[in-house]
């Protein structure tokens, strides 16, 4: 191939909101996991909420067996039988909702970017607590809103920052509150009283209050886990994100559901719905089913399994010097700090640079679940999606890389002085 | 329930891009065709593209024998195998495209909505042959793009108007040009040599062109059918959208495809891929099956059919007086003519008020297909997607209600005087 002409270079740029869409820091790492795995190293991966956990029988039972000739296009806000089951399934919860409350969209995903594009104008703010899901980011970049951050700290646990701080970053062109609970990428769970505390400023200051609900069932707390949906008064004002993917590990299902008990909210996010025509029809029918046939035993056992490794991965950092660990109530992500200087350059270098008996990791670095620059480059996020035996060998891989890693702080940097 | 008290009734508003969102032209209607059900009359669905073709046994095969246990996000761009075959499929159409030129969506929808935002920022304007699919005019309105409508007229086939006339209407502020070949909702075919003129144009002007071909299987001509992706020198300018829905009567998969060869903008577009992580996953299974397995004769034999029941339309419609019925080369829709003054009433009186031995029609009215005010009124778009059977029942329907309907003009009214 010779130099190519000016001429054959000549395009029109791209967007400057396709420029400034932050790439994914969850799969950023995947094309350096690529070439390791080719050097024929094994890789954990820690970087994606994905489980391991198998689909329901009920799923595949309600796909394989569903008698469809034509796969036709399903209603824009989803089948009957799954908004029905929804409703039911967040009444067994005492979450008031009827099957209207409920849209259905491609995964939390789009119940996320409808939610801001039906509430928020380009140029809005919504206040956010960081570090959040960094997708939330691209959605915001989709919609043009600004995401306001609010810090909370791995000092704390990373618990909600104060109603104080909530109100005073509210601003004229506010419009918005948006928390996932319990937290990705934290693990966190948060209060009822406070939750409800930021409800009622929300209410107040005549504010949209979205929360990401999507890990609900995976709270391993035993006070009450609140749903915003069960905020009295916020009726107006409350929208839940939710998904089938982690409740019933069908990720690639791509269902997920956007629910409020504001009409209006529902009209207009379905106004979205309609253009997109609709979710995957036979993805729907399997949540379906899982919400119909899934008996409470199962969340148990999933439940029960969290847990377990909750605890491990817990206990098996504390014994890596120089790493933080939060307290962790729920989801399965724990926001750990790592004495290195720069987990970016880290994630890589485990990659590129480092195997243990041929084995690493594949760590998502925190700072693109900040937006506030220079927060979170000692951080990782850790999905403990992984079975106990493979945990374990992560962690000695971890501890292993953190022993031989050039960058590696000294203990005596302070990294541990919490 | 008495009056609610003001303080109940307290919300914030929603977006203005909400509010503006248009309604689906094309369902909006639904609700009276529930309760014409719901009161016995039989409803023939001209008023949505859903073919009642099968789908093909392959996609079934490759769903129900996938031996999937976890049910994982895919790659945001899309499974491999899928990947692969497009870029085969295209291959043999001698279109040149690689697996790295594709990213898999959530159907063409996505694809289209994805292509807005790489390309364009809130503001820009994008020139637009009208009447066009509805919901462009959606995911203009969520990606704050400005749609500038160039009219194509039934007296002229709706053929595409003269480059002249998209000259004319270009300003500082137009980034492209965006067509649909063959045309959802004319059904027209545009000739090879004016897609060359327009290209030419766009490349002159510095501008995208985006050309949806999702109805490229369905096109009854024998001239070459011209992919935008087969015009020299267009690489850095043009985006093509495609879909499995219409291709395999697979439209609930919600898979469909945004192809360049320009890298820039797969890799812009794929961080809008990477935010909402992935299509579903088993859907992409099967009509990457259905890619690799369906013989030519599966195509030959559904555009046969298509022919058929253009053939019976156009026929029964010449029938009907005061219709016009333009020459229709692909995709199968007809805009058609119909002697009242305003179809979005005649539409709903079909609904409301008429039946014909138990039975009527849905139709789409035109209006919701053009920007400019005013246009298409007296139009209705008709898809053809019945068996020759119902669409003989379904234009007895039509006649019959064109010969009672109070709001009918009189032949003397001149709407056949073309």
């Amino acid at each position: 191939m010779g130099p190519r002409s000016p001429l054959e270079f000549k395009m029109p740029n791209l967007s400057n909101r396709a420029v400034a869409m932050p790439s994914s820091p969850i799969r950023k790492l995947v094309e350096y996991a690529v070439a390791a795995e080719s050097r024929g190293i094994q890789i954990h991966y820690l970087n994606i909420g994905q489980p391991d956990i198998h689909s329901p029988e009920a799923f595949w039972e309600a796909v394989n067996q569903s008698g469809i000739k034509t796969l036709e296009y399903s209603h824009s806000a989803g089948i009957s039988p799954l908004r029905s089951a929804v409703a039911l399934d967040y009444g067994e919860k005492d979450i008031p909702v009827q099957p209207s409350d409920v849209i259905v969209t491609n995964g939390g995903s789009e119940a996320t970017l409808f939610a801001f594009l039906t509430l928020f104008d380009p140029g809005d703010e919504v206040v956010v607590v960081e570090p959040f899901y960094a997708n939330y980011a691209g959605f915001a970049a989709s919609a043009g809103i600004r995401l306001i951050p609010l810090t909370s700290r791995i000092e704390d646990d990373f618990t909600l920052p104060k109603t104080n701080d909530f109100a005073a970053v509210l601003t004229p062109r506010t419009r918005g509150i948006l928390l996932c609970n319990p937290s990705n990428p934290t693990g966190t769970v948060y209060s009822a009283d406070q939750l409800r505390e930021i409800a009622r400023l929300a209410k107040d200051r005549d504010l949209f209050l979205i929360v990401d609900e999507v890990y609900r069932d995976f709270y391993y707390g035993t006070e009450q886990l609140l749903s915003v949906l069960q905020i009295e008064g916020m009726e107006q004002n409350a929208v839940m994100i939710d998904s089938a993917s982690k409740k019933f590990s069908v990720c690639g299902a791509r269902v997920g559901f956007l629910v409020s008990k504001n009409p209006e909210i529902i009209e207009g996010a379905l106004k979205f719905g309609q253009a997109r025509l609709s979710a995957p029809t036979l993805d729907q029918m399997g949540v379906a089913a899982c919400l119909m046939n899934t008996p409470e035993s199962y969340f148990e056992a999933v439940r029960e399994e969290y847990i377990g490794r909750r605890n491990l991965l817990v206990s098996l950092l504390s014994e890596i010097p120089g790493v933080v660990c939060p307290r962790i109530d729920g989801a399965f992500y724990a926001m750990v700090r790592l004495p290195v200087r720069d987990t970016d350059e880290f994630a890589k270098w485990l990659l590129t640079d480092f195997n243990d008996q041929g084995e690493t990791v594949l760590l998502a670095p925190a700072s693109g679940f900040y937006v506030t620059p220079g927060l979170g480059k000692d951080e990782v996020r850790i999905a403990y999606v992984l079975s106990q035996d493979k945990l374990r060998a992560a962690m000695r891989c971890l501890k292993r890389a953190l022993e031989v890693y050039p960058g590696r702080l000294q203990p005596t940097a302070g990294a541990t002085a919490l």
